[in-house]
């Protein structure tokens, strides 16, 4: 009997033609990186219940796979509580883990350290066309540099890793969370409002600007505050970089000279790359991006072809201190690794060579002719004659063979042919 | 307060260089492969609990880490079985798996199919020295190949991929699970019992000839019948390739010839690659193998400096079947990935140029001189200067750098120097 042979729920098997696509892309992206000194680093697939519930993940928390402990008796006591039964978890993202990791590992890690992560992680969302519940992330993040620096490379890292892949029609767009804060200040919001205020502005790609002020006024802020909010925001939208200081520091006066002077270094280093590869960015001032976690400067990517961004990130300054002890600066940026993988269509073409071989041949015989024809290079694969050469040699180039060599026995000896196109 | 940041028990941190050691022998293994035509796929790392535990996986089924239900209530009922709480688990090993793989896309997949599968798995292991609960497989299946084509190429594949990294120093061991079963019947063995006879036997390299007799003792094997086995056994050790067909069908007349004339077929092609490059092998009448699911011939590699196997494998016919409801012939050969990259113990040279900038020089004139030196070969990373010169390039050198190049303000005017050796 045939058994149910799916992948686990919300899961997916990858096909040749699929890792080959992806590995094209993965590698891409990651030989790019690593010329900006981005050194790759594994951490395990599993890791602390606690750690993973610690509220930096926000949402994802909730997602989790959670592993029960060893060693269970085989019946559960009357009232356990379920929590008492794990101890481990699948990693919902890259970052819960590299904060440990730096935790654990700073002393043999050079400041900055430019971190490289690739790898799976496992969210167990409600399952829905094209996501899965176990996908790959790919992150950079520098950690330990204080300055712009990180934010103006991790950029222009990205977006040369993105053009690795054939994406160069890409748009970055910049904010500052100290600036949603400094007008937020400034729009007469009180602090325990801000959150909610931003995660409402965040819907504005969704659900635009009237739907903003209606969800703002749902929520009980004045309307007032709506309009002085929403007016400066899209004041400060489209400003040209040489304004954008100035613009800036009048529409929000609250605004720290810092945040303004951090900004103009990371629009100026912009603005340098833009005129050496075709680049757009702009600052924008709607973007909130979700997790609580950051603390400066925010991006985006988007990408014509995609309605939510290709990668995102910015600086989060407080978070490793959570794991180490005492605050370390730092910021990332995550590329949509599966997003970009649907993103391509093309695929990679193997021009693999057969050595057709018919049945009364030595299988020494023919495992020595392919030798003879392998090379670093070059795909040889022994293929046993079957059925009518025609229509084997059309399967055979479905399967991403170009070229073929008949291997047969002629008066006892051993013959093989020239190496001829399918 | 500083957390504890250890990974999970039994579980490790990979830094860089443990990442760039791992990356170029996976690198040097998957390029070889992929030269003979195996097609790297992906399953899924949680798999459906039932398959996890379904009877292939041996010993190791009693490490699987369970994974919990989504949506359980906070509290467990009064005698709930701990079965119930649970629905997935982490795959243990890439095989089964691979079976699962094969009966929900073979309709999509080339015959034969030969598959690549690279990947942690998870065993929740007691910890010890060396050995950790996440650690990588890498296996090669031919699926859907009934001759000894399979053996020989999946043997000469995987001596070349270990060659790859190095390890030419290797012997292959090559035996039958057939010739196993003939021997066991003509030593008077009845069936019941050849598995636990060949479980003693397997200890033979860690308890000696004596110890397999006591062990076999214990059993209660007659003397007459361990006598008779183990004779037979020993006198078919270090037999001559051209002598070997002979000597078996005259120490085991119960052997079938298509056995016989499937492992002539085998040593033949292993004979004819050994004049070609430095190969040693051996038929090994004592070699058994762990794995219940074995049909056919079986083999392993062994390496002077390892006292366990660096790889192995064999034929499995009988397992497809369980997944695609009719029988499929297939072979195998795994890597023990992690015992290969624990023998080399050279460093992989990063040789990175540092961009060394002033603190008086704008980011955005570091990052274009960066941009201008790097190339797809080249890591140009930039880092700020701080303290003494002497000391930062001896960090730098110990973090991987050959080269720098100083960038800093003389006169209000951008100065970047001459690439330097470190």
């Amino acid at each position: 009997m045939k058994a149910d042979n799916s992948p686990a729920r919300g899961m997916r098997d990858l096909l040749p033609a699929d890792v080959a696509t992806r590995d094209h892309v993965l590698h891409a992206i990651t030989t790019t990186y690593r010329t900006f000194g981005y050194q790759r680093i594994e951490t395990p697939a599993l890791e602390d219940i606690n750690r993973l519930q610690g509220g930096q993940g926000g949402e994802n928390e909730k997602l989790i796979y959670q592993v029960l402990r060893r060693g269970l008796p085989d019946t559960v006591e009357a009232t356990t509580p379920t929590r008492d039964l794990i101890d481990l978890g699948l990693r919902f993202d890259l970052t819960v883990p590299l904060t440990r990791f730096y935790g654990n590992n700073h002393a043999d890690l050079p400041t900055p350290f430019r971190s490289l992560q690739v790898g799976p992680v496992w969210r167990a969302e409600r399952p829905q066309k094209g996501r899965y519940r176990q996908f790959y992330q790919c992150d950079i993040d520098m950690i330990g540099e204080p300055t712009v620096l990180a934010e103006a490379e991790l950029i222009e890292a990205t977006t040369a890793a993105l053009a690795a892949v054939g994406l160069t029609d890409v748009t970055v767009r910049l904010s500052d969370r100290r600036f949603l804060s400094a007008l937020a200040t400034d729009a007469g919001l009180s602090e325990d409002t801000w959150d909610r205020f931003f995660i409402a502005l965040d819907k504005l790609d969704k659900i635009g600007w009237d739907g903003v002020r209606a969800e703002l006024d749902k929520l009980g802020f004045s309307a007032d505050s709506i309009n002085t909010a929403l007016d400066k925001i899209s004041s400060l939208q489209d400003i040209p970089v040489e304004k954008l200081a100035d613009t800036l520091t009048a529409t929000v006066p609250s605004l720290a000279d810092d945040v303004v002077a951090d900004l103009a270094a990371t629009t100026a280093s912009l603005d340098a790359l833009a005129r050496q590869r075709p680049l757009k960015w702009e600052f924008d001032p709607t973007l909130v991006r979700g997790m609580g976690y950051y603390t400066g400067q925010i991006f985006e990517i988007t990408h014509p072809e995609m309605s939510s961004s290709v990668a995102g990130g910015g600086r989060y300054d407080k978070l490793i201190g959570r794991s180490l002890g005492k605050d370390v600066p730092a910021c990332g940026f995550s590329i949509g690794f599966e997003r970009i993988v649907g993103l391509l269509t093309d695929d990679i073409q193997r021009n693999a060579t057969a050595v057709l071989t018919e049945s009364d041949v030595p299988i020494s015989d023919a495992l020595t002719v392919a030798r003879s024809l392998r090379s670093a290079d070059r795909v040889i694969e022994v293929v046993r004659r079957s059925g009518k050469l025609g229509a084997q040699l059309k399967r055979l180039q479905s399967s991403g063979f170009s070229t073929f060599v008949l291997v047969g026995i002629e008066d006892g000896e051993l013959k093989v042919s020239d190496e001829r196109s399918i």
